[in-house]
């Protein structure tokens, strides 16, 4: 049994409308060591899709870098995104925020006809194949679903029928799942959680990543 | 008795370097939220002293503004300072981040002489003088000292021997703590904990965030 199971928590920026959401990465890294397992952080060296000034919801003309922004939830200890070794690790943790859809893939604009940044699509494909343990919370469950949905993975990303809908056209299947709870697929080892989706309270994204962790823990220390 | 205490957290952009420090803001929040207490979430509407990119710690020459940064971590649930009425809430909460000493005053190039934010000033001022309870985390304490110092409050920035000496010259009393744990000052009413100035895990600053806003709630609940 792996007693202290290793996560690579990815991040996409920082804040909600153009990046990682931060509540939800935050308190995915105190999940993290709460339950006694570690982490690095990495993000793909990239410019972001837009930056949007979240206290207008207006886009900005100024253009952000994806791992220079994620470095700020870090507070500094970041990689590249290109430089994860998927045998380094037990488990890949996506927090939520648009920038899940904007800057990993276009899923946003071009819904599933979306271009998937190739690394973070390596590094999905990898760790599937490898039997590594795949986290996502809020809206980042679509991108698993875009490069892994032929798989028939089960997932969710809590209630919304529109965003269900799609990501079934993939082939995955999709489960409701309260605010607080996660979806765990024990076969395909993918565990989600529905964070702000649903969410209406920061305790809510804290218990749900608290439950997604525990049950990604779990996978790792049965094999 | 009051059942649950309004909380009003005062932001100084989004990330450690150049405004609040995230996790400490976010696992303050949670902390509220953990405690049964409410906030609302406010900063001032001024630029940053300085915009530091947090992977290579160098400063960038683009400039942002303290109210739109730290939308982020507000979800855009925040308010100008300025707009803060001290009759509205029970406790005022300051989480860390260099933005503390560089953007709500800069004491960061200025020491003991800086020039302090004026709503800032009125709001630390208010509080004291109406017997609201006021907390700060990591070095956000520092701030305190400078307006309200010469009260000899008791207060900690961790255990810096640099940062006391300096502290303890407005008259405030330093008092070293540990990284989890709170110090109280229950005649003045002011609550510190010093975060990421000792902690060494995100799981530490959660702790003594916890520890903090419980000890503020005592603090209202027993008035």
């Amino acid at each position: 049994m792996k007693q202290m199971p290793k996560f690579a928590v990815i991040l996409s920026g920082c804040g909600r409308a153009d990046g990682s959401e931060i509540h939800e990465a935050t308190l995915a890294l105190l999940a993290i060591d709460n339950n006694a397992c570690t982490y690095q952080i990495f993000a793909p060296d990239i410019m972001q899709a837009s930056t949007i000034n979240h206290l207008t919801s207006q886009e900005q003309k100024e253009k952000r870098n994806v791992l220079e922004e994620s470095a700020r939830i870090a507070r500094g200890n970041i990689s590249a995104l290109s430089s994860l070794n998927i045998n380094d690790f037990d488990c890949i943790l996506l927090p939520g925020g648009l920038g899940a859809i904007t800057n990993w893939c276009n899923f946003n604009s071009k819904g599933l006809e979306c271009d998937v940044n190739q690394n973070i699509q390596k590094v999905l494909e990898e760790a599937y194949k490898n039997k590594k343990v795949i986290g996502a919370m809020c809206i980042a469950p679509v991108l698993v679903a875009k490069v892994l949905g032929k798989n028939k993975i089960t997932l969710t990303i809590g209630n919304d029928k529109n965003v269900k809908e799609i990501i079934q056209e993939t082939g995955a299947i999709h489960e409701d799942t309260e605010a607080t709870l996660a979806c765990v697929d024990s076969k395909n080892l993918i565990v989600t959680t529905p964070a702000y989706m649903l969410a209406t309270s920061i305790k809510e994204v804290a218990t749900g990543a608290d439950n997604m962790v525990l049950a990604m823990k779990e996978l790792v220390t049965r094999s």
